[in-house]
C-alpha cells in the first residue's frame, strides 16, 4: 500500500469568531473566511483527511515525503518530517507534523472501518468534560466582568459540566494582564457554582514568579484544582519553583517546544505537577502517546490540552486516565452544540452528566459534510 | 466485538533442548515435552494465538477478566491484569501478562489481516540480527572452551551474522562463574572474527562490582559494543557506579521488575548507557512499546531483550532503532532454521547479509501448523 497524493483544498464559510492581536478567540460579527481540508490518498482508495493545514507548507515539505511511503508506516514518515523540521522551523511545525499524523491515522481508521481509539487500545468511550472559557474580553454580556464570569458558569452547570475553566484577560485588552482580577473571577465563579465543581484556571503565561505565586496561593482558598502555565514555559527554573512553593498543583508545558523530550525535562526536573500536551502541540496522535506513555513510566498524571476528535482518542486509549477532555472554547454569544458548517455533527457530543461521547465512526470519526466543502470551493 | 472464550490447550512434542538446575537452556538428548497454545476468541470468529501460558493460571486469573471485554481494549484489559497482579505476582506474572497482551495484538491483527508492526505504525521490515549463544557448557565441542567460542563464533559469521553475543559459564557448571575465563571466551572470538564484527557480552548475573569492571575494561581493549547485566539489577547504585567507571556501554535493565517504571528510574539514575526490555520481561508488546517511548523521550538508546515475534514487532515499529534482534539462544549442536515442530516456518528467518526479516502475515504473524498440535494433543 502506497500514498498517491497529498492534497489540501480551500473552501469559504461563515465564521462568528475573530483573532485579537495576541492571537486570542472571541466572538465577531458574521465574516467571510476560509478553512482547509487535507487529503492523504493511498493506492487502495483508502483516505484520510484532517482540517488546518496550510496548503503551501504541505505541497512544499509534506507531500514530496509521504508520496511512495505505505501509509501505515507512520512512525518512519514521521520520523524523516520530524528530522527535516530543524532546518524548516516556520513551515514543518509542529502543529502541521500532528496535522500529518492525524491524516495518517485517520486513513488506517478508515481502512480498517474503526475508530483510532481502537486502533491503539482503548481504555473508555466517554471522558468527563470541563468547560472551557474563551479568554476574557470587553464586550458586555459576554466574560467582560468577574460578574459576567459568574453567571457563565452558572450556565455551564445547567448544561451539565461537572468542571470549569476560566481562561481570564490578556493583552491586547488594555488593562490586562491583571492578576488580582484573574482572583476576582475565580472567586466569582467559585461563588456562582459552589464547591462541587471543580475549577481550573489558565491565565496570562507571562506573570512574573510573584504574581503567579500570589494567584496560586489565592486559588487554594477557592479550592481550585489546578493552575495552568501562568509563567513563560521556558523558564523552567520558574516552574520547578512555582511547584515547590504551591499546594495547587501546577500544570504544564503546553507550548513549550520539544514534544515528549521537553516533557521528560520537566518531570525530572519536577517542573509540574501534572504534565501536559496535545495533538497539535507536540506533532500528532504518535507523540501524544508517547507523552502519555512516558507520564506513565513515572507515575505522573497528564492532561491533555485541547479538544477536537484527536486529543478524544487520545483520551480514550490512556492507561493513565486524563481526566477531563477539554471542551471549547465557550463563551456565552457562542453555539458550541452547532456543528462547524463543514461537518454534520459535532465532534465531542456531551450527555447531561458532563461525559464527551466518542464517534464509533471509522478513524477520527468526523462527521464531514463533503457536499459543503464541494459546493464551497475556493478555485 | 467481545471476547468469548480464552483456552489453552497442551501438545506434546519432542524437545532436544534441556534445562540447567539453574534455568539455563542447554542442548539435550531428544526427550518428550509439552508446550502449550493460547486462543483468544471474540464473538466474531477472530482469534488470537501464543505459545507458553499456564493452562491453570490463564484459567484462574485470565479468562475471568477477558471473557466479555471488546479484545480492542487493550489498554483497560492490561490495566486490569496489572492491578490484580500485586495480590497474585506468583501466577499473574508479567510474562503472562505479556503472552496475554500479544494474544490480543495478534486477534486484532488477524481481524484486521495486517501484522502488528503496521498497525503500530511501522518503520522498517527487516532488522540486523546479532547470534546470541547458549551460556557455556561442558559439552565437548559446545561451548566448553574459548577456543569453541571462537570456532562457533567462525561459524555464525560464515552463516551471515554481523554481530554476535557471548552468554558465557553460569551455575551450576562448578567452576563457574570466572571472570577471566568470560573474558578469555570473548578474546578468542574476538581473534576468531576479526575487527569488523560487532561483539557483546552477556555473563554471570551476580558479580561483584570489581569483577564487573575488570570484565567491562578487559572488553574495552577487545572492543566489544556492550557489557550486559553483569550485577544484581536491583543493586542500581551498583549500575550508576559502573557506568560512570567504563567507557563500554553498559546495558539494562532485563529482569528487573517493574515494566515501564523501574526503566524510568534507570534512566533517571543514569544507571545505564542503553536500556532494555523484552515482550515477556515487561507484561507485553503494549508496555514496550511505552518503554520504547520513554527511551525516545530521553534520547536514550534502547535494546529490545530476547527474540520471537512479539520483539520483532516492536524493533519494526520503533522510531530510535533498537539496533539488534537477538537471534537465538544458537548452539553449535542446534538448528535454527529448522521450526519447532508446531510451526511450519521459523519466526526470524535471516538472510544472507545478517538481517531478519518480518513476517508480512497478519497478526504476530507466525505460520502454525495446527493440524500438528491437534494430533498431538494432551487430553
Amino acid at each position: 500500500m502506497k500514498i498517491t497524493d497529498v492534497t489540501v483544498q480551500t473552501f469559504r464559510y461563515t465564521s462568528s469568531e475573530g483573532r485579537d492581536a495576541e492571537g486570542h478567540g472571541h466572538p465577531a460579527d458574521p465574516h467571510d473566511a476560509t478553512q482547509t481540508i487535507m487529503t492523504v490518498t493511498a493506492d487502495n482508495g483508502a483516505q484520510g483527511h484532517v482540517f488546518g493545514a496550510n496548503p503551501q507548507h504541505v505541497a512544499a515539505l509534506v507531500k514530496p515525503h509521504l508520496v511512495g511511503e505505505d501509509p501505515f508506516y507512520r512512525e518512519k514518515i514521521w520520523h524523516q518530517l520530524y528530522t527535516y523540521q530543524r532546518g524548516n522551523t516556520g513551515v514543518l511545525t509542529d502543529h502541521l507534523l500532528g496535522l500529518v499524523d492525524m491524516a495518517l491515522w485517520d486513513l488506517a481508521g478508515q481502512h480498517f472501518k474503526t475508530p483510532i481509539h481502537k486502533l491503539l487500545g482503548a481504555t473508555r468511550d466517554k471522558v468527563p468534560a470541563y468547560g472551557s472559557t474563551m479568554c476574557g474580553d470587553e464586550l458586555p454580556n459576554g466574560l467582560s466582568t468577574p460578574e459576567e464570569y459568574g453567571r457563565f458558569a452558572e450556565w455551564l452547570v445547567k448544561r451539565g459540566y461537572k468542571a470549569i475553566k476560566l481562561h481570564t484577560w490578556m493583552p491586547p485588552i488594555k488593562w490586562a494582564p491583571d492578576a488580582r482580577m484573574d482572583v476576582r473571577a475565580c472567586a466569582a465563579v467559585r461563588e456562582a457554582v459552589g464547591p462541587d465543581i471543580e475549577l481550573m484556571i489558565d491565565c496570562y503565561h507571562h506573570y512574573s514568579r510573584s504574581e503567579a505565586y500570589y494567584i496560586g496561593k489565592e486559588l487554594e482558598k477557592l479550592d481550585y484544582k489546578w493552575i495552568e502555565e501562568p509563567m513563560d514555559e521556558y523558564s523552567v527554573s520558574s516552574y520547578v519553583w512555582l511547584a515547590e512553593q504551591l499546594e495547587i498543583p501546577v500544570i504544564g508545558p503546553e507550548y513549550h517546544a520539544g514534544k515528549m523530550q521537553s516533557r521528560a525535562e520537566w518531570i525530572v526536573r519536577g517542573a509540574c505537577d501534572i504534565t501536559r500536551g496535545g495533538v497539535t502541540d507536540n506533532g500528532g496522535i504518535s507523540p501524544l502517546m508517547k507523552i502519555v506513555h512516558l507520564a506513565e513510566a513515572f507515575n505522573m498524571a497528564m492532561e491533555v490540552h485541547g479538544g477536537g476528535p484527536g486529543n478524544l482518542h487520545v483520551l480514550c486509549a490512556m492507561s493513565i486516565p486524563g481526566q477531563y477532555y477539554e471542551r471549547g472554547l465557550l463563551h456565552p454569544f457562542i453555539d458550541w452544540e452547532k456543528p462547524k458548517p463543514w461537518l454534520k455533527t459535532i465532534d465531542d457530543p456531551m450527555d447531561e452528566d458532563g461525559f464527551v461521547h466518542i464517534s464509533q465512526k471509522p478513524g477520527l470519526g468526523q462527521d464531514i459534510d463533503f457536499d459543503y466543502i464541494k459546493a464551497n470551493l475556493v478555485k
